[in-house]
């Protein structure tokens, strides 16, 4: 194990990647430190400590190598040989995840997703196949999915994440309202979006108040 | 103004306000750190520390009491008059974001959606109408919307969060995956699914070259 980086780090390697990918598509050879900051608003200060932490350093003329620094991050944070994902759960989160990882990242592959709606069951969006959940089990095994994405309603979130667990995943991404729990060797990130809102919604009040 | 509090206790108070909410639904009327920190992943210490950031100390015997801590943190991150909130591009993610807040939180009402497309311009889903992007700037300002959610795609991400801006937002919660800029009086925050999919996918790399 060469890599055991801060959970923050691997977020920003993640965010500097995307940032890198927009400037080569536009040309850019070489990128400062600063402007990585700029775009991600943080300071430079905190970009070039996260790529020492993974031994990249930049030149003081130049800067840092975009492609070499873009391959880098992939040899770190990426599985060599990808990843296969399911999404749990085909509302309208579910289907706008699957639009948008189509074509994102190569290495993070959606492979299935499931629902209990007979109506979705058996549909393809965007080559994704719509399996029944009561086949989770059996399909996780056939296509080596590693990552559970979970977008079902709140109340089916625990049996959800048992199943995903029972059936050998061993990432689950909880987007629903409740959290979950999960054995140790599996990881767990969970996001909520009202928490994010209200987050936003107190600094907006935050700031009327000073203004006043 | 009362409280200037961490960002991650903010996003905190927001998460235990979540799960204490569900213990009253259960009529559940006290519990204890331990209990708070089981729910959300965290220590205990954790769970004391905020909560005596914000003035609120429990009884060793029984505990906190729980409406009286949804209470408390309700008076610190709800703005008492509540918050307008608009959604920018309703493809799935809009969508599934105004099926996710209906009934959530009564002090932060969406009010409002927008999109170029007329086929959606002029309906309403879940009581919230959708309106032309044009007329943004016009209807943020009748309807008093000071927080606006961009989910469009991301080539509209900059000018989406301009127009937003120069209409008088004041909180932007950015789920394209392209970084904004805004002045230093908007209070913005970006959330990226790549991001959050890439962690995952690195930890479970990670704990299998442990085990291996």
């Amino acid at each position: 194990m060469k890599y055991n980086l801060p959970h923050k780090t691997i977020e920003r390697l993640s965010q500097y990647r995307r940032a890198l990918l927009i400037c080569l598509e536009k040309g850019q050879t070489h990128i400062y430190s600063h402007e990585i900051a700029r775009i991600q608003h943080i300071t430079a200060v905190q970009v070039r400590r996260d790529l020492m932490l993974i031994g990249y350093t930049g030149t003081l003329r130049k800067g840092y190598n975009v492609k070499e620094l873009i391959e880098l991050i992939g040899e770190i944070i990426d599985s060599s040989e990808g990843i296969n994902v399911a999404i749990v759960g085909m509302g309208n989160l579910g289907r706008a995840l699957i639009n948008y990882f189509i074509g994102k990242r190569s290495h993070l592959r959606i492979v299935a997703s499931f629902d209990i709606n007979p109506d979705k069951i058996g549909n393809t969006m965007s080559g994704v196949p719509c399996f029944s959940i009561d086949d989770l089990p059996q399909i996780v095994k056939e296509k080596n999915i590693r990552i559970g994405i979970m977008t079902v309603p709140a109340e089916f979130a625990s049996q959800t994440a048992d199943l995903l667990v029972k059936s050998g995943i061993k990432g689950i991404l909880n987007y629903t309202p409740k959290p979950v729990n999960v054995p140790d060797d599996v990881y767990l990130e969970e996001y909520d979006m009202i928490t994010s809102l209200e987050k936003v919604a107190f600094y907006v009040k935050l700031n009327e108040q000073k203004i006043v």
